[in-house]
């Protein structure tokens, strides 16, 4: 388990290294400067490591998904972003977070960032091999992850939670899907695709990778008041999760398999 | 000129056209009713249709152009929704836009607007004669044009204006440019580029666009409280923006010049 831990770890100083390199403090300040503290500011989240792991496990170089993983980290941390935006319907929903810009900074800069992420994907191609149909590809899976089919979707039902006619425990089980669920499913399904997994890898890794994201969503976010009974269903999900990885072999299975162990 | 403003609004309503099939109102309602009425809230800008007359002026068809016009229009709509959001540091900025929906509503339809408008583009590729590499060169002109380096650069320096220390004229200027002008300017770029234009007619015509985008920007945006000091620089431009357009011949130039005479 250190030996996955430290795979994890390495592969997250990489996505981070890129990252650095990509977004430089750099003129015109006022907006490189909350670009790089926002990028790195958010929480990290398992969806980019994922994509190098299902990389790595579809044969590919994890160098092939960098660009990938890189933009599934920013989506993630322009959304994050947003979600902690005061906004006058929602003052200081997460108290906790703090703010270095004012409102109007954060959102500009969240709003820099989803392009830039993009445009990171989109500018990759020499680096890939050329494989101008893999990188768009994985520019609609990661564009849909995020959009009205997904996170925005998870995030407009989690809006609603307070609503008294909700029944609580599908819209977290609904949000869980939609936020963790999509982005991590994504990002293994994307690692997939530019590792040169065949549909069916790709699939078994898209499921896999929706198994973990709503572990960790229930683990870290809307379930995590409530441990008891989401127990049952984070062990359910796990052993749905090692399903999907059945049918893969060799030492790269172990590691990516502890991705839903932790 | 009747011929002309005819021209621009066909071009316009096939786009609308467009827009409509690709964004219905469907489940989940909540999600995409907010979207469509985003879509077409948001005034229209001339970018999109300049995107397509520039495809036609390099002997393109229109409907190759479709999915980038529909793109920027959905970019332009993103960020119009932006602008107007009630933050707690700028609480009514435009008391003249009606919001229909909450802040918390209108902030997170338009994260989802913005990744929508490049998946269409992203899953273009088989109506465009499989031009994978073409249409990822699109995506990082959009991804660029309307991010850190374009309209998000303009918008920062735009928060700035009240500032003492500030040299507002050029403010004006420089605001015009990054959102206005490289909107039009990636706009008419990109139209050249799936139109089959060469090198240097996608540079023309993206010079040709900033210049038009600029005069736009001033006579309705920023500019528009200083109509006599403006006269003189948008005269300048629009030679500027003619300038470009001498290279090219038939009857379509008539018609793609007309953009910058109104």
């Amino acid at each position: 388990m250190v030996r996955n831990q430290s795979y994890w770890s390495s592969i997250e100083v990489d996505i981070q290294e890129y990252l650095k390199k990509a977004i430089p403090i750099r003129p015109p300040v006022s907006v490189f400067e909350p670009m790089h503290y926002l990028t790195f500011a958010a929480p990290k989240s398992r969806a980019p490591t994922l994509c190098i792991a299902a990389c790595e496990l579809t044969s590919g170089d994890g160098s092939q998904a960098m660009a990938a993983a890189a933009a599934l980290h920013l989506m993630h941390a322009a959304i994050y972003t947003h979600e902690n935006l005061p906004l006058t319907d929602r003052p200081r929903p997460k108290p906790e977070v703090p703010h270095k810009f004012g409102p109007n900074v954060e959102l500009l800069t969240a709003d820099g960032i989803i392009p830039f992420g993009l445009e990171l994907l989109a500018r990759s191609l020499n680096q890939t091999q050329d494989n101008p149909d893999k990188i768009l590809r994985v520019i609609g899976e990661i564009t849909r992850a995020v959009g009205s089919q997904g996170i925005v979707d998870g995030l407009h039902r989690e809006l609603q939670m307070d609503r008294p006619d909700i029944n609580v425990d599908r819209v977290i089980d609904y949000v869980c899907k939609k936020k963790e669920g999509e982005l991590h499913a994504c990002g293994a399904a994307c690692g997939a695709i530019l590792g040169g997994g065949d549909e069916e890898e790709i699939e078994k890794l898209r499921k896999y990778g929706l198994y973990v994201g709503m572990i960790h969503g229930m683990l870290n976010g809307n379930g995590k008041n409530k441990e008891g009974l989401m127990e049952e269903k984070i062990e359910k999900l796990r052993n749905l999760a090692l399903k999907e990885l059945e049918n893969f072999d060799g030492k790269k299975v172990e590691l990516i398999s502890s991705f839903c162990s932790a």
